[in-house]
C-alpha cells in the first residue's frame, strides 16, 4: 500500500470511500435534507457546541475567511499571534477582511502565553489550536480566558483544522466563540468541505457580509437542511458516515490518535531527532532535519518505502520534516509506520 | 434505478465514480500536479480558450463571485440583463462585489436581444448562457458583439454552468472574456468544483481582490499544477477522467445531448404542455404546469416511477416543472425516460 503520512489530506476512512461510491443525490430532496441535518448535528457534537455548525463547500481557508468576515466588522481590532504558517494565514485573512489586525510574532514552533494575549482594546483574538506547520498545540482555554478578562466583549475565533477529531475540543467550555475545520484532516474524508462552528454567543453577534460567505444566509438555509449554494453533498455524506462510525467511540479514537503521534515522537527522539514544537499537538510529529541532511534525502528515503511525508513551510522550509497518522490508521498500521520510519532514517543517519 | 432528471446535480459518469473510489492523493505530489495540469488543459479545450481555466473548490456561485470580483474594480459599471434565477444571482453578486450594476429586466423565459445590450458607458456585461431556471439559451456571440461595439474596452463575463459540455462553447470565438462553470452539470461529476475560464484578454486585465477568491494568486499556483488552497483533488481526478472520455468524441456527445433534450420537448409538446423558454437550451426542458395541476402532483407522478425532477424558481415557483438528461444517460435511457414522462403525465392529464 501507499502510506499517506502527510498532515492532510490523509488516508481515507473506509466509510468515506463507501459513501463516495454511491449514485448522485440531489441536494433539494428529502434524503439529502435528512443527511445534511444529521451531518450538522454530528458536527455540533464533535465541535462541542450548543450553537450551530455550518458546512461550506470550499477549503479550510475559505472557512477561516468566512469566520473573520462574519464575526467582525471592517475596522475592528483583532489580535493575531503568529507562530506558524496557518496563524500567519489567519493574520493575512483578517487584513483582507478589512480588520485592524495586529500580529504578535513568536518563533515558529513556540506557542503564545496567556500574558501575551491579555491586552486591552481588542474586539477579537484569532488563534490556531493545532499549528500544523510546526506541530504545536496552544492552550486555547487559558488564552481565551486571559483575552476575555482584558476584553469582556471580545470574541475568540479558533482554527481547529487539525484538532477536530484528533484531540478533545469544545467551543463554549473553552471560551471559544467560533471555530473552523475541514473534511480532510481528523475527519478522514477527501478535501472539499470547510466547517464554521458558531457558539450561541457568536450567533447573536454575527455581522454577515459577502455573498458566497454570507453566514446569515447559510444559517437560514442550513437550519432547514438546505444550503445557500449547491453543496458538495457527496462529501457531506462521507462526513456523516465517518462521524457515525467515530462519535460513539470518540474517547478511544482520541486516545489512539494521541498514542500514535506519541509513538512517532518516541521513534524520532530515539533516533536523535529534535522535535520542532514547544508543546506537541497529536495531529503531526515535526522534527528538525538531521545536521547536513537535505529534506529531499529524507523524503526520498520514505518514498522508497512507498510513503509520502511533508516538509516545512514558510521559514521552516528545508529545515524540518513532518509525519502524521491523523488518517484512518489503526494501532498495527502505526506500528508498521514506526518500523518504516526507523528504516528510512537508517538510510540517512550514519550507523553509530 | 433512480432516475435523476434534475438539471444538476446529475447522474454521474461511470468514470467519475471510478475516480472517486481511489485512495487519497496528496495535492503536493507529482502525480497530483500532473493530474491537475491535465485537468486544466482538458478544461481549456472544453471552454474553447487559449487563456487559462482555474479550478476552484466551491460551487458555481463561488466561481461567479470570483469572476465579478477579479474582472472589475469597485465602482465600475456593469450591465446585467435579468431573465431568470441565475442572471438575477449574477446581478446580486455584482452588487455584493461593489460594482455599479444596472439590471435590465426581462420576463423569465425570454432572452435579451443584441439591441438591449448595445448601450454605451459600461465596463462590463454579465450574461447567463443557458438560464437553467427557465431553459432559455442566449445568443452569446451576437450579444457580446453588440455590447463591444458600444463599449470597445468592455469585458463580457458569462455563466456557462449548464452549457459547458452540453452545447458548443468558445470564449474568444464568442467574444466572451471570462466564463464560469461547475463540476455537477455537463461534466457529470459530483458538485464541489467551480471553474473560471479567462481569455488572454481577461488575463491582461485582471484586478484581483479578496483572499480565497484572489485569482492572481490562483493563477500563479495553478500554472505550476498547484493551487493556492487545498483543492478537492479527488473531484479534480473525476473531472479529468470524464473529460478524457468525452473530449475525443465531443461532437457526438453534444449531438446526443441536443437530441435527448429535443426528445423531452417533443414528448411534452405532444402532451399539450407549453415550453417555458423563448429559445431552448439543450440543458433542460422546462414546461408550464397543466392548467389547475399543482407542481406537487407532477413531482409525485415522477416519484412513483423513481424519478426526481425539478420545479420552478423565483417567480416561476409553482408554475413550471423541469426535466433534464444532462447527466450520463445514453440514447436508450433517454427513450426510457420519454416513456416514463408519458406515463407520469397520463396519471395527471385527463384522457382525451
Amino acid at each position: 500500500m501507499e502510506w499517506l503520512l502527510t498532515p492532510g489530506p490523509v488516508q481515507l476512512h473506509p466509510k468515506a470511500l463507501e459513501a463516495l461510491s454511491r449514485p448522485q443525490l440531489h441536494h433539494r430532496t428529502e434524503p439529502a435534507r435528512a443527511l445534511f441535518l444529521e451531518a450538522r448535528s454530528l458536527l455540533k457534537r464533535a465541535f462541542g457546541t450548543e450553537g450551530e455548525v455550518l458546512v461550506l463547500t470550499g477549503s479550510g481557508t475559505l472557512a477561516m475567511e468566512a469566520l473573520a468576515q462574519n464575526l467582525f466588522a471592517p475596522g475592528e481590532r483583532v489580535l493575531v499571534p503568529v507562530y506558524g504558517k496557518f496563524s500567519e494565514r489567519f493574520y493575512e485573512i483578517a487584513l483582507a477582511a478589512g480588520l485592524r489586525a495586529e500580529r504578535l510574532d513568536l518563533p515558529y514552533g513556540r506557542v503564545p502565553r496567556p500574558e501575551d494575549v491579555a491586552q486591552r482594546g481588542f474586539q477579537g483574538l484569532l488563534l490556531v489550536h493545532s499549528e500544523t506547520s510546526t506541530g504545536a498545540l496552544v492552550d486555547l482555554p487559558a488564552l481565551a480566558r486571559a483575552f476575555k478578562e482584558a476584553n469582556p466583549e471580545g470574541l475568540v475565533g479558533a482554527d481547529m483544522v487539525t484538532s477536530l477529531l484528533v484531540r478533545e475540543v469544545a467551543l463554549e467550555a473553552y471560551g471559544v466563540d467560533a471555530a473552523v475545520s475541514g473534511s480532510q484532516k481528523g475527519l478522514m474524508c477527501p478535501p472539499g468541505l470547510g466547517f464554521v462552528a458558531l457558539s450561541p454567543r457568536a450567533l447573536e453577534r454575527l455581522k454577515p457580509r459577502g455573498y458566497y460567505l454570507d453566514l446569515a444566509r447559510e444559517l437560514k438555509a442550513q437550519r432547514e437542511g438546505e444550503s445557500a449554494w449547491t453543496p458538495a453533498i457527496n462529501l457531506v455524506g462521507a462526513v456523516k458516515a465517518v462521524l457515525e462510525a467515530v462519535m460513539p467511540h470518540l474517547e478511544a479514537h482520541l486516545a489512539l490518535k494521541a498514542w500514535q503521534n506519541a509513538l512517532l515522537y518516541q521513534v524520532g527522539e530515539a533516533l536523535g531527532l529534535r522535535p520542532v514544537p514547544e508543546v506537541k499537538s497529536p495531529a503531526v510529529a515535526a522534527f528538525y532535519l538531521p545536521e547536513g541532511v537535505p529534506y529531499g534525502a529524507v523524503k526520498e528515503a520514505f518514498a522508497r518505502r512507498n510513503a509520502v511525508i511533508a516538509g516545512g513551510q514558510g521559514p521552516l522550509k528545508g529545515r524540518i520534516f513532518r509525519l502524521s497518522l491523523m488518517g484512518a490508521y489503526d494501532r498495527y498500521e502505526a506500528l508498521g509506520v514506526a518500523a518504516l520510519f526507523r528504516e528510512a532514517l537508517a538510510d540517512i543517519l550514519p550507523a553509530s
